[in-house]
């Protein structure tokens, strides 16, 4: 068997690897100053090696000798001089999360201290981790299967509700032991149709072809739903795009803030560390919304505006909500032009049009606004005041009825990962061959082989099958300490 | 006794504080991504609290059952929904930090997790902890003294070695013992001249006036050493400051960069977090140097542009270290100018006359520079190549040398407080006039009441007499969650 072959070389390639690791060490809280920080090792010699740096106080045992799962208080010694006052929390392979003899040093939250200690167990014969080291040996070491380690890093990045919902599930194994499922499924299947092939010459089948074609029927069906789940998994997982348009004064940037309010310390965090550093990203009610920034549009001869300009068109096919901000102060020509160039644009889009500045009009002046404004464009429309808050709630709602996401249970299985989508796209594609060979009466050897493809595909999702490069891939996304 | 009562209010007032506190929480790590995040639960209900929202794994016990400096795994709950897979560590009063039951909970290091926990720690009846609160309690608690709590903020913002080990030796209680002593001293003295008093009508003297002269002496000399040794503590504590000038290109940026080299990471991390945005920290074995931000100067009409060169003149007064870069390429008269302005104002300072880009003159180039270039200006000159790395290593030597700071051992007590350098001046005051009370053979009650208020100011320092002022001005300046 082709698979079989490659399944075991890569597993004798990482099982090398397993065989005699490194002991590695990171910082593993974000990096910066703070109350206290921490300091993890991870390894065969991690005791071995802290021992030699950590001098616990009288009552306590060196950490080689400590019981698990406890805390010791002690000194961290650099040339016979006290660096630091420190907690050392041991765990024992392989009840640890790598799956190693693992140390955390709890120090003081100077960069300097950090630094410090990090340079002495280096001294002492620690590598530094490389990004998501910690999380490729605890997946090295059986500790979870591949889709949980990714799911590590989702966990940490995700920063909205149904986000962080979605890789907290896929992280507990959710998603593996659903996989698992359609494995155990597909393996009894290969086994009914192999043993049927060792008999061919005596003309029995063992398998009832019906029987087959409902099993792959079946699997196909999840693996259908898995596959299709992926765009909502992935405008979970990064936010639903929103595009604002609109003339430069029309009040988008207040807007923005308002939408911001009590999420702002978290979504600010996130804009200035993981994302694209001209998106807006806000959280409403657990949904993330990226706010995909334009320039205001304008009538202008500057031919560099210009561009800018139609740049803000474009953007709008990125986005799968369109806000047309209207500054209902300030009706001109320029309505007209923008309304041309974006409206044959939000076909297949959601077009939300926001009426800004009503506390500036009266309200008859707003209700031809209703009744006049372009009557024929299915849009929802809002009328508020973003600077006295008026109304603005309703944006909200709007915005979420927009989004059209479905409730998401805690149990669902949402896939939100690129590169599983895409196993679980060659895995449907192999299933849907098998279910049309029984169709067609074709030999069992090629069903065979196609039912084995399969579970290759959603081998690479759990990990059973990979190369050092797709794992390569995988960690050097995480952040170091993880 | 008029301190007494006060000391008595003081010690009241804290009192009913530490009586019924509430249970503080906060984020400990540094704020951000990471791989892990620590949130610290310190009070009474510390562990019935983490108790509502933790779910040990099926072996482990609550919190409240768990056994001292033990670490248990299990899942934060939220609505029914797990949040986070976490590790709880229990720390049992009084053998934590603050002295009081402490959970500490390791989660992933998301800032949505992180806001989310403490978001349900905050509704089951934790307070958020004010900045600096954990180490307020272990001073109320009486873990440390006043001057250790200080001493906490002090390691956690030293970025060089020096300033480390002042800080960590304070925190570690060195400086506290220093004035354990001097008090108990102080508290002999007294109880020998009021015994004196007691029996004054019988004109018997127990005290031998030299004897207590010896001993106010003693006292007034490590006083004396103590305050001195604040503008060495200050300078290793906050740097040295150094300000170079020079034309607008002389090469001092490529200078800067020079220096920062290996310690880049944690000086430019100092850089953006807790120091004034327009200086350069820079950390020279271990030694910091503090570099002023001066504009360059050049030969202009603009009056904006003279300001700015005034400006760059008058910020030699804030400077110990002058630094004039000179482009050997390029004299021309404004080097006469510089000189004019300069030299005047470095009689108190040390200059170094810097020979930036040897590398494009002759060595006959320099011999000449090197013999008629202000031959009679008492300063340290080298010749360098910013840009090729001539010479430079000589700078640092020649900063160090500058800097002329006394070799600082472990265990050296060196007053780096404010605070605690305006105590001991008033101590020492006191104690000076005990000395030439003693002197001239003034009454014993004159003496006792100095003797008394040289105690107060060290127990101001010890924390032994405070007030809720002192404190919160003390603490507020800590980072929150420690």
């Amino acid at each position: 068997m082709e698979y079989d072959f490659y399944t075991y070389i890569c597993e004798a390639s990482l099982k090398l690897k397993t065989m005699n690791p490194s002991t590695i060490c990171a910082i593993s809280t974000p990096s910066g100053t703070g109350g206290i920080a921490v300091i993890r090792i991870s390894g065969e010699q991690a005791f071995r090696i802290t021992d030699q740096i950590f001098h616990p106080h009288k009552q306590d045992a060196p950490v080689e000798n400590q019981s698990p799962y406890t805390l010791s208080y002690g000194q961290i010694h650099r040339n016979n001089e006290v660096l630091d006052e420190v907690v050392a929390s041991v765990f024992r392979a392989p009840h640890s999360f790598t799956g190693e003899n693992t140390v955390e040093i709890t120090c003081h939250g100077s960069p300097y201290i950090q630094q410090e200690i990090l340079k002495l167990l280096i001294d002492k014969g620690c590598e530094l981790a490389r990004p998501g080291e910690f999380t490729q040996r605890a997946f090295l070491n059986g500790k979870m299967d591949l889709s949980q380690a990714e799911a590590v890093a989702d966990v940490i990045a995700s920063s909205s509700a149904a986000a962080h919902r979605l890789a907290m599930n896929q992280m507990r194994g959710g998603f593996s032991r659903e996989l698992q499922q359609l494995r155990s499924q597909l393996l009894d299947f290969v086994s009914l149709i192999e043993l049927e092939l060792d008999f061919s010459e005596e003309d029995v089948e063992f398998a009832d072809r019906t029987r087959l074609s409902d099993l792959a029927t079946g699997i196909k069906n999840v693996l259908s739903k898995l596959v299709n789940s992926f765009s909502v998994g992935n405008v979970l997982k990064n936010g639903i795009p929103v595009v604002i348009v609109g003339e430069t004064n029309a009040g988008k940037s207040t807007l923005l803030n308002l939408l911001l309010n009590d999420d702002k310390a978290i979504v600010s965090d996130i804009h200035g560390t993981t994302r694209d550093a001209i998106e807006d990203v806000i959280s409403i009610r657990g949904i993330t919304f990226r706010f995909i920034d334009t320039a205001g549009i304008r009538s202008t001869g500057d031919e560099v505006e210009k561009i800018g300009i139609n740049r803000t068109f474009q953007k709008i096919d990125q986005a799968s909500i369109v806000i047309w901000m209207i500054d209902t102060t300030h009706f001109n020509k320029e309505i007209e032009y923008i309304a041309d160039k974006i409206i044959p644009k939000t076909k297949h889009k959601k077009l939300i049009l926001v009426f800004n500045k009503i506390d500036k009009i009266s309200p008859e002046e707003q209700a031809i606004l209703e009744e006049e404004f372009l009557p024929h464009v299915p849009a929802e429309r809002i009328y508020l005041s973003a600077k006295y808050k008026q109304n603005t709630e309703r944006l909200e709602q709007v915005l979420l009825k927009a989004a059209n996401l479905p409730e998401i249970n805690e149990n669902d299985i949402i896939v939100t990962n690129l590169r599983h989508y895409e196993a679980l796209n060659k895995a449907l594609e192999s299933i849907r061959r098998v279910e049309k060979g029984l169709h067609n009466n074709l030999s069992g050897d090629f069903i065979a082989q196609d039912i084995r493809e399969c579970m290759h595909y959603l081998g690479e999702i759990t990990g059973e099958i990979s190369t050092d490069e797709v794992l390569g891939n995988i960690f050097r996304n995480f952040c170091i300490g993880k």
